[in-house]
């Protein structure tokens, strides 16, 4: 049982919801899905990303120990990334959500 | 059918996600979740918002058509917030997420 509650302000599930709440987040999330994936290849993935976005939306998240970051043995080295278990078990919530965005986008009024 | 993509830069889902997958939207459609509330109701349900941040983003999520904004006849004149049905159907998505972060706020490593 946790005493976690998302409407305290200093409660740990705040700064949480900060971390998981972001469409960056979300989207990262949702493309590791499928399995690991080299960081170019999550980069055309996910349309209309810059390098700084990504970089720090995967450096979060691996801060934060739902993606891991894995060097591989090829020449020039490179790196994969992947969904921690942790970041495994965020991916209903994070898929519910952006499935959501995808059905309803076209119901909701402008934004700007 | 959709082909609406939250991976597609353009795509009305990202910019759907953008308003949904956020913190603050969060907590206050989850707020908003039990009935409408006063705005000094929400507020005070809502730790740490500040007024700004709170009258912004119901401003956002009352453009977006997930949030209604209903004159009450009191003296002095007061208003009341509640979600449409389309915010609504945002509500289960929006829970599962945020209970995620109050059941695994502790495993996740430091923001910092």
């Amino acid at each position: 049982m946790s005493d976690n509650d998302v409407f305290l302000a200093d409660c740990p599930a705040r700064t949480t919801l900060r971390l998981i709440a972001d469409a960056w987040s979300v989207v990262v999330v949702y493309g590791l899905g499928q399995g690991p994936l080299r960081y170019s290849e999550l980069a055309g993935r996910i349309g209309g990303i810059s390098n700084k976005v990504l970089t720090q939306t995967l450096r979060r998240l691996e801060r934060g120990g739902l993606v891991e970051r894995r060097p591989l043995a090829t020449a020039p080295p490179g790196a994969e990334y992947r969904l921690t278990p942790l970041g495994r078990s965020l991916l209903d919530p994070v898929s519910v959500l952006a499935r959501w965005a995808e059905d309803h986008a076209d119901e909701l009024g402008g934004d700007d």
